[in-house]
């Protein structure tokens, strides 16, 4: 058995460190879009109770537009994560160790809390908009909305990342931001299309408010999980082990 | 004459119910955001009547976004056909059997039904919206514009999977969405901007309604049976039988 | 010299033709689209005098999407004009002779002229809009801004068929399609944004209105001269006759 | 020790007066077309205060669309800078020597001036927007919001520009914009997302109001710097000389 020190010393070398600082800026770039995206919205309609489409359509532009560019960003480096549940989704279908993926959230929440403070203090007289769910909705159908959604978005993480699709991963950034940006606008005014814990904890901390955040893990773990079992097993089965998926979800290294 | 069983065996191979099941997932994944974003865009503006054109371009992109990555999953497995048009099209050419065809037809009603109960169920207070078309429309227009904007998609479609544009491939399923994206915006509130049997068929399910649903059968397997002929005989005949229409078009097996 | 009909030999071989027939079916995808939407936003909003930004963002949406995909539909059969000003400026750079750009003019103008009756005819109850400019705008200015315009789309297209650029060819039909969005966005309350005498002249003839015509015929292709001598002997001189400009810009077979 | 003249005749070569043209050019098109939405969505809602969410959403896809083409246009001749924050970074990592950097920054200020002269000139009735900060804001803080979106522009430009990246580098141009346009969403009530001193001084010049230039001077220029630094010696050190970025960040000569 394998003592801890073993365990994690490749978790501590030069190209490891790389990829979390890799990861923790990408992560920043996508909340500090994403979260300020939201805030310029309900400044520019203060007088509504809540958003309207354009505001709508505003905020998940932002999040396709910056999504795709920070996955564009650190895909060489880190795999291009950003999101607990992606790494999470990985270290499930054996793609990432599970040291390595401890210090990848670390980077992620990191990155995200980072952003929300600087969006909160530059601006100074609002607050960071936190993921919710209204009234009328149940935390178990929002719990479902989010993982059916983050299915959706490491089932294409995982397409991205995948070999066997040749010249198509040229264009994986874009349409991994693709898929969130659909998803921020069919779930807006339900759970706010988070899909991702560290967005959902990071605007939670500096807005203040931990009110349904287990909705923002709970249903992105689980669908992140179910994603990567499904592509790995079932849709793409690998025929032989040099098949196995690389690319995007294979980190580390240019 | 082949035995029944003989023209089935083909369509029952793992290589095949693999096909089905990328069908279905796919199509689950477009249906999902494109019905989402309109549910989402009504509960913005509930005191509206109708949406108003942010909604229409929430709707729009969602359609633009989640087509454009469910091909991008399913392309290499099934085709991404991911709507009975396409695949009536696509058989219309010779480029798939029928028994073939008849599963990806089930594969694609089944995704949009399940996608349509989810939002139904997990949102609660909301019900599906249903194409449909206004006061002031005849349904022979409705049918003309729904033909015409298929035929679009279609052709796209061809167009994507025609190995003899080389590098173009790459951006393939792309431009498949941008085309059904600028067909919502040209139709959203004429009769929806559907172009695809099964969506209409599973929000009209789930929604309770099949008002004006032959308009969209009608409509899009015909534009889509030109498409395919226009394009093949026509705009692109194959010179030789080595250069005949592969690719998107042609699936089943990575 | 040439015989008259030595000249136009070239012109009616199947190649050609086919070429025609592409320009006619990609002009007729992207005036259905442009046009479309600007009527479906005014049906949106019947009480509002002018469109708002949310009408002008569904407009430029739909014409960036619909001209990268009738670019990418056309490209390699006749090139992908879709516009008289860009097959201006091809014959003004010498890429394609003036027998075959009158047949392209000829297809382009069928192509807005059936696009625009298709939805005159099959949404009843509205007219299809024509471009004009406010009252405070003098004709010279319009001018002026549809050739600004238009030089950046021409020289847009230019750039995209430059065999000299490598692999970011392969996203050339995008750019083209960006270039024309953008530029809706920047003009839409001041000219329509049209930079495309067809499109002009198709919705001018079923819309019933030829006022201000000579502003969208003047501007674009003055524009569109300069974009092609600019490009080819200003920035992008080729050095030998092999390094003249094809791809894109030239057409004819695939 | 070189004379001055030794020192600028490699900024005086065909080639190098070359990428001068294209830098001016494509920051013509660039600003003509975020400077012209903004004036666009102001103009359709002339009695309103403030832009609301769908001009920012106007602005945002004007700027990301034109943003990816005017790089596209100008990233095989000079390099695509456009801005001489991206210009600033580049000389701090050495992509490009000092005397080049004056002329391009030459270009690009007279590249925005004579974009938002013409827009002044034809549209007659409207003034340029200027960008500026509300009431309540800092100067301080909109320093270091500019500067944190810069930093995210300018690491985006050199990851493009890295050939390390193999395939990606194709869809560079696009995620440049893309993460323009994300910035322009996340910050538009507040600073208006400059992240151009370029594009700030031509609007402030032709609107006559330099008030708070500062801001989009110093934030952009300090982001860009550190960009240039994190970039090449802490995510992505080269390994050895020939690994040192090139591609978009160097330019001159096709």
């Amino acid at each position: 058995m394998a003592s801890l020190k073993d365990r994690f010393e490749h978790a501590l070398t030069p190209a490891a460190l790389r990829s979390y600082l890799a990861e923790f800026i990408s992560t920043f770039f996508f909340v500090f879009a994403a979260t300020g995206s939201a805030m310029a919205s309900r400044k520019m309609s203060p007088e509504s109770p809540m958003i309207d489409p354009s505001g709508l359509v505003a905020t998940a532009i932002a999040t396709a537009f910056a999504l795709s560019v920070a996955v564009y960003l650190s895909v060489n480096v880190s795999g291009g994560h950003l999101n607990p549940a992606v790494t999470f989704g990985m270290a499930i279908g054996g793609h990432i160790t599970v040291p390595l993926a401890i210090f990848y959230w670390i980077s992620q929440l990191l990155g995200s809390i980072f952003a929300c403070m600087i969006l909160r203090l530059m601006t100074v007289s609002q607050n960071v908009p936190v993921h919710g769910i209204p009234e009328e909705m149940t935390g178990f159908g929002a719990t479902i909305l989010e993982g059916v959604m983050t299915f959706a978005l490491v089932y294409t993480v995982y397409a991205a990342g995948d070999p066997r699709r040749g010249a198509f991963g040229t264009i994986g950034p874009l349409v991994i931001g693709f898929i969130a940006g659909a998803n921020v606008l069919a779930s807006g005014p339900f759970t706010g299309g988070s899909m991702n814990p560290a967005y959902s904890f990071g605007s939670g901390l500096v807005g203040g408010s931990f009110k349904n955040q287990a909705v923002y893990w709970i249903g992105p773990l689980i669908g992140a999980g179910v994603a990567g079992v499904v592509y790995d097993n079932v849709v793409f089965p690998a025929q032989t082990p040099e098949e196995s998926i690389r690319g995007i979800t294979d980190g580390i290294g240019v």
